[in-house]
C-alpha cells in the first residue's frame, strides 16, 4: 500500500456519517465568527456522461456534497478535455456536460461553497499537462488502468487516452490540492499525481503539496441485472441502471425486477447472496442508515416485500433531486452562466499557479 | 513524396534570391496602395537554444526575414514548450529566450511585419494539443524523428518528447497557417500536422487548411572542423561553429583553422571535397552569389588565401548583426515588452480559432 505511507487515506464516508453533525457545528463556528474547516484543497473531477446514476451518486456525488462541509476550498470539474479521449458526438457531449452540471447542483453541489466549472473553460490544465508530461517518463504510463481497460488492443488508443493520466494530475496539482475523492480504481492514477508533485518539486524546490486520496471506494452499487459488476450508465440492460432523473415509476419498476435469489430472507451477505445485498446496501445508504439497520428493519419481509420498501427509499431520496435536475435543465443560460462563473473562479485560483510554474521553468 | 502530392513544396531560397527586387517592388506596390503579399500565412517556431550559429542563419533565419516580405501574416514563435522535452536550467533557458529574440530581431524579424512571440505565453497552443492527441494514434508518433532521435533508447524519453510532433501540428494549425518553412529533417512532423487537419476535417466539418512545406533545407552549413556532419550548437570542437556574436577575429580564426584538404585549388566538389566546397557554399550565401561566381573569384588563390577572403564575407555579413544582438540585450526590459507584445497579437488570432474548435468538439 504505497499510498498509505505517502499520506493518510481518509473513508469519505466518515464525512457523510457526520456531516449532519459537522454541519451544525460549522454554521455555529461561523456565527462565532471562528471557522472548524479543514485547510486543505480538495480537488475532484467527474466526466461529462451526462445525468448520473445512483452508483455515481452514492459512491462519489454524496461525499463530494458532503465535504463541502469539511473544507475550505473545494472545487470540481466537469472535465470535457478528458472526455474527448474517446470519440463524442460534439451535441450530445454539449447535452451530457449541462445535465451534468445541472445534476452536481440538483445533488446538492453549492456554487457558493465549491467551484463548479468546466476543465476546457480553463486554459492552465491543459498548460500545466504539457509541463508534467514533459517530467513523466514514456513507460510510467503503460500499465495504468486508464491506458489497460480502454485501449482494446495493446497501443491502439490515443495519444490523448494514454497520456490521460497526466492530465489528471495537472487538475490536481493546479489547485495546489491537498485532497481527492477517488474511486479505489484511481488510486494508481492519484499515485502519479504524486509523484510529479515529487518530481517537479525535486527539480523546482518544494512547491506542489502531494495530493492525499480521500477513499469513496467503499460503496459499490451493482447493476440491477447482474450484481456482479458495477452499476454502468453504458450498460445494455435499460433496467440496470436507476438515473437521478428516473421517474417513481421506473424505479418501482427496475427494483422490483432486480435479480436476487431463491432465499426469501433478506441478509447482507455480499459474497454469497450479492443481489440482495446490493438492494441492502441501497437501502442503507439512501436512507442513511447502518446495514445492520436496515436488515433489523427487513425482518420477516420476504425480497419481494421488501423491494417495495427498498423502491420506496429510492423515490424518497431520489424524488427531490429528480425535481431540481428539470428545473435546472429547462435553463441552460443560467447554467452556462453558473459554469463561467465557475470558470472565472478557477481561472483565479489556477492562474497565479501557472504564473510561478513558468518563473520556476525559466519561461519568464 | 507524399507531401508534394499534397500541396506545392517551395524553396524559400526563391524567395531570398529574390528577396531585393521583391522589396523593391513590395514598396512600389505599397506606395501605389495595392499590395503583392500573397494572401496565406506563414507559421513557423525556433527553440529558445541562445544565440544562433551560421548554420541556423542561412538555412532558416535569412528565409524567415525574407517571407516577411511575401506573406500578409508571418508568425514566428520562440517555442520554450518544446525546449523543455528535454532537461533545460531555468535561468539558462530564460536567457536563451531573450538571447533568440534578440538574435531574431537583429537577423531582421520585423515587430511591425511579423508576430514574434514566446509559445509558453500563449496558452492555446497546450489546449490546441491537447486535443489533437486524442485524434493522434499513439503509434502514429513512435517512428517520427524526434523520438527516434532523441529518446536515447527505445521507449526511454519523456511522454512531452514523444508527443513533440503533436505540439508542432497545434503550434502551426492554430494559425491556420498555409505555409510553413521547415528543414528536410521536419518534413515528417508537418505531415502530421496536414493528417490532423484532415481528421479534424473529417470529423468536424472543413476548419484548418492543409499547410505547406516552404522546404529551407537546400542550404546546409557543415562543421568547420568536420564537414560530413551539420554546424551545430552543441559540437563540442568551439572552433567547429561560427555564432552570429562572433567577434571578427574569432571568425577569421575560425575560418583559417576549417579543415579543409590538401588540394589547393578552391572548387565545388561537395561530395569528394566538402570541407573547401563548405567554405564556397557559405561564401556564396553570405556574399549573395551564387557558387559559380564565387568560384570564379576565387580563381588562382589557394585555399589558404580563400579563407581570407571567405572570413571577411562572412565579417562584413555578420558584423551588423552582432553589433544590434549587443546592443537589444543590454535592454532585457525591451525585448520582454517586445515579446509580451507579440503575444498578445498571437493571442488575438489563436483565441477565436480556439473558440470555434471548443464550439466544434461540442465543449461550448
Amino acid at each position: 500500500m504505497a499510498l498509505s505511507m505517502r499520506c493518510t487515506v481518509k473513508s469519505v464516508f466518515s464525512f457523510i456519517h457526520k456531516s449532519s453533525s459537522h454541519r451544525r457545528l460549522f454554521k455555529a463556528g461561523k456565527a462565532m465568527g471562528t471557522t472548524i474547516l479543514h485547510k486543505g484543497q480538495v480537488f475532484s473531477g467527474i466526466q461529462p456522461t451526462g445525468v448520473p446514476h445512483l452508483g455515481n451518486y452514492l459512491g462519489a456525488l454524496e461525499s463530494w456534497v458532503a465535504l463541502q462541509d469539511e473544507y475550505s476550498v473545494v472545487i470540481y470539474s466537469i472535465v470535457d478535455l478528458h472526455s474527448i479521449t474517446q470519440p463524442q458526438d460534439p451535441q450530445m457531449l454539449r447535452d451530457n456536460i449541462l445535465d451534468m452540471a445541472a445534476s452536481l447542483l440538483a445533488c446538492g453541489i453549492d456554487p457558493s461553497r465549491s467551484i463548479l466549472f468546466q476543465q476546457s473553460q480553463v486554459s492552465e490544465h491543459a498548460e500545466l499537462s504539457w509541463i508534467l508530461g514533459c517530467l513523466t517518463s514514456m513507460p510510467r504510463l503503460r500499465h495504468l488502468p486508464q491506458w489497460k481497460m480502454k485501449s482494446k488492443q495493446k497501443n491502439e488508443g490515443s495519444v490523448g487516452l494514454y497520456t490521460y493520466p497526466v492530465l489528471q494530475a495537472a487538475d490536481i496539482l493546479l489547485y495546489k490540492s491537498t485532497h481527492v475523492p477517488v474511486g479505489e480504481d484511481q488510486i494508481q492514477h492519484l499515485e502519479l499525481a504524486q509523484d510529479l508533485a515529487r518530481i517537479f518539486n525535486n527539480q523546482y524546490g518544494q512547491f506542489f503539496p502531494e495530493p492525499c486520496a480521500l477513499l469513496s471506494g467503499t460503496r459499490k452499487v451493482k447493476s440491477l441485472r447482474d450484481p456482479s459488476s458495477k452499476m454502468s450508465k453504458s450498460d445494455p440492460q435499460k433496467l440496470a441502471t436507476v438515473f437521478l432523473t428516473d421517474s417513481p415509476d421506473d424505479i418501482v419498476l427496475k427494483i422490483r425486477r432486480a435479480v436476487t435469489d431463491f432465499t426469501p430472507e433478506v441478509t447482507y451477505e455480499p459474497e454469497s447472496r450479492p443481489g440482495v445485498s446490493n438492494l441492502v446496501s441501497m437501502h442503507a445508504a439512501v436512507s442513511g442508515q447502518s446495514v445492520e439497520q436496515v436488515v433489523r428493519l427487513a425482518e420477516g419481509m420476504d425480497t419481494g416485500q421488501y423491494k417495495t420498501v427498498v423502491a420506496e427509499a429510492i423515490v424518497q431520496k431520489l424524488q427531490p433531486i429528480r425535481l431540481e435536475i428539470q428545473r435546472l435543465r429547462a435553463d441552460r443560460g443560467h447554467l452556462e452562466s453558473l459554469l463561467a462563473k465557475g470558470a472565472e473562479r478557477a481561472r483565479s485560483l489556477a492562474a497565479p499557479v501557472m504564473t510561478e510554474v513558468r518563473k520556476l521553468l525559466g519561461f519568464y
